[in-house]
């Protein structure tokens, strides 16, 4: 074993466990307390598992739920960037590359570069892998707030467009879970827990 | 897309909520409060990543790693037990078979199945994928208190024997992390964190 190469591995793997406390906006069965990171990034991990079946392509599933379990690692730096916040969207991605440079930058190099590569593709969202993993990133949070009567929707007030303009890129990862969220907004809309803008 | 299928996956992916609730006697960073079991298993699932090539045998990956995203589900019905608490330890194996038939039954029969088949190949500890998945349950949990100071184990009153009989498994998996969590421990024997009972 490399002495210094596996004490970088472990303060990446320390550093990694400030996720637990950056909570986001959607909240956890029940509507008890907000959500933080890494319970998201476990819940999503373990849909792209359980729900592969439906994704467009095929996708390696390894690399799938590793891009899943580190997407939000940047937020240790930059924040949890609201989906409906248009501010604090326009300076999100430079202000994640930055992070992702110091946060992955603990790992060796090779780490480092392949995480930062994973990262990328993810934000980037062409290859099936990104693609399935946005379908999934979109829908945990749709999933618990339907299942919290909509809450995290009716305290942002947030209407219909939003919620589809947020949704739009499941489609590219499953046409399957694009035509069930569709549903489910309208189902929340007619119910009142999403404002009907069209 | 088969809708009693999906509606009974998407159950499951529901009931899997409430292991955020579920608080292990580990800390998080800085102590600040008790880590839960989604939490852990997203830290675990990474670690399956990331230090890969300290596993004495080649395993599948994703397989691995969905191993340690389910490992603790079975705690919404039945708990965690704490690693040393002896009369909870004794009715464990029987309390977590009920919960695996209750919880992953939830799921369509196949997945169903394969969950409950990847929950006992867990517990077994007999395959290079559970071996390196029961590495990183010990490990996960060894460095955070080790990050902390050791206060879990001081809160606890815990002895050298108890640290190490828990923690022996781990050669299974990695004879280097093994190595390391020898060092861990006697390093916590010495300043005090870990009582010495040798």
């Amino acid at each position: 074993m490399d002495k210094e190469r596996f004490a970088k591995q472990l303060a990446f793997i320390l550093e990694a466990d400030k996720e637990k406390e950056i909570y986001r906006q959607t909240h956890i069965t029940g509507y008890k307390r907000q959500e933080n990171d890494a319970e998201h990034a476990w819940h999503m991990a373990m849909m792209i598992y359980l729900l592969k079946e439906y994704a467009n392509e095929e996708f390696d599933l390894a690399k799938t739920m590793m891009m899943a379990l580190i997407h939000d690692i940047v937020e240790i730096d930059a924040g949890d960037t609201y989906a409906y916040d248009a501010q604090a969207l326009a300076t999100q991605t430079e202000r994640e590359a930055k992070a992702a440079e110091r946060i992955f930058g603990l790992l060796p190099e090779e780490q480092k570069a392949e995480m930062i590569s994973l990262f990328n593709e993810f934000e980037a969202c062409e290859t099936p892998e990104s693609k399935f993993a946005h379908a999934m990133d979109n829908f945990q949070p749709l999933l618990l707030n339907d299942a919290n009567n909509g809450g995290d929707w009716r305290a942002h007030v947030v209407k219909k467009s939003q919620v589809k303009k947020r949704q739009i890129k499941t489609a590219k990862g499953s046409k399957d879970i694009w035509e069930y969220t569709k549903k489910l907004i309208e189902k929340n809309v007619e119910n009142g827990n999403i404002i009907n803008d069209d």
